[in-house]
């Protein structure tokens, strides 16, 4: 089993992406995100994102009440069901579904993001939490009637409440649950990149250790992905292919290893 | 088994209409709209809504893709996911649909809709269509597993590209497919009024010759609904009500006859 992670970047070729999925054998989960998606709508609507950097140096977007109508909108209103809407036409029998529907990823809300504001350190309340577990059953039921399941936040808290969580938590909970053996993230880069700035120093090979020593370097959104992916690691020993999901073949190129792999 | 169509209006009481689900006892349903929330982001957004009237008399939404994408955000995104939350924390494990996925609804794309303008009849092409079957395969996977099904437009048409279908025509062709006994269609009136400003001309019967008669008093959206009802009535003879969603115990309600009953 192939997890494909599709970026929510805007230069995803998201028509390539789902493609090479109509050609591939093996079976398929697609998580995606729609962050650029997002932006434009939550600035169209005067609403635009907030960001907080936790004491701890993690970064993160503040998701209240307004935030989480916007992410429905974005994500699993209308990212969402244009993919599911390109797997339909492109023969591949796709049912999209967020961590809310059957409670398919089922979360911890966070007690609080420990900010620094004014010289003293607050504790701040949205919906927002981290994964736990899936809800395989539903997953399996899917898969075993062949549809092609299409995932996407928000997920579910304790008390079925929606929360925003990350993707990459996510992708290490579903990894886990599901026992997939490959990993497919496609992002807007080659890989993972020695300096962020130049595309020319993709890393093509990453062993663990190396995952852990560079989590060091790389500062916001990245540490919380390179976290992400040091957990993966740890725990189960998959394969995972950061590759660039901007190409005309993303998953072909990805599953040939034009990206970095890491085991 | 009974269909809970919730209508769009901004007054409907959800939260009501979700806790009256918790309590019964029969296999459930639930179909939506979200046409106060659709008009409202397509105004913020600056996409108006377009509405053509056919030559035959019958008004309808102009879909182009700008539409759908603001319906795919109302409809499937912030409507479908904040009543699947609903249901969650009431208990309901409700899995959001649109006719997309799986190809729940499949549909044929409308020819054109022929308009007059400027004296002259000219034929619109949209993205829209009519139902025409359900996958049950998909429906019955769900409902066997005790998911409650919450069903949204989009639907597919016969290239799985997304198009806008007539809510009142879905809820005809899902109760055929999976011969449900009784429609509840909650709107923002007491039910089906003689006159369509005063509440208290509520009409508390309708045999299917009444319908048909009263189809030719009325104009405009309610002329469409009355007809996807005449259809229904004609093919299943099955029990429809038509009551207040706007009430404590919307569903409750309706299921005492409080409303416009019509077999």
């Amino acid at each position: 089993m192939i997890i494909v992670k599709i970026g929510g970047g805007s230069t995803i070729n998201i028509e390539g992406v789902i493609k090479d999925i109509a050609e591939i054998k093996e079976e398929v989960i697609i998580i995606h995100g729609a962050n650029a998606l997002r932006d434009e709508l939550a600035e169209k609507l005067g609403r635009p994102k907030k960001v907080v950097t936790s004491v701890s140096g993690y970064s993160s977007v503040f998701s209240d009440e307004s935030a989480i109508d916007v992410m429905m909108m974005a994500y699993a209103g209308l990212r969402n069901k244009r993919i599911v809407e390109l797997c339909q036409r492109s023969g591949i029998n796709a049912v999209g579904l967020t961590g809310l529907d059957g409670r398919l990823v089922q979360g911890k809300r966070n007690a609080g993001i420990r900010v620094r504001e004014g010289g003293k350190t607050r504790i701040l309340h949205d919906f927002s939490g981290k994964p736990q577990s899936i809800n395989t059953g539903l997953l399996k039921l899917l898969l075993g009637n062949d549809y092609v399941p299409v995932i996407s936040v928000p997920i579910a808290d304790e008390n079925g409440v929606a929360i925003n969580s990350e993707n990459d938590d996510i992708v290490g909970v579903l990894q886990e649950a599901m026992a997939a053996d490959t990993i497919v993230q496609l992002i807007e880069a080659p890989g993972f990149l020695d300096d962020p700035d130049d595309e020319s120093t993709l890393v093509r090979e990453m062993s663990g250790d190396e995952l852990a020593r560079r989590e060091e370097q790389v500062q916001g959104r990245m540490k919380r992905k390179m976290l992400a992916l040091k957990k993966l690691l740890v725990k189960t020993g998959c394969q995972v292919i950061i590759a660039d999901g901007r190409r005309e073949n993303p998953l072909m190129d990805a599953l040939n290893h034009i990206g970095t792999v890491i085991k």
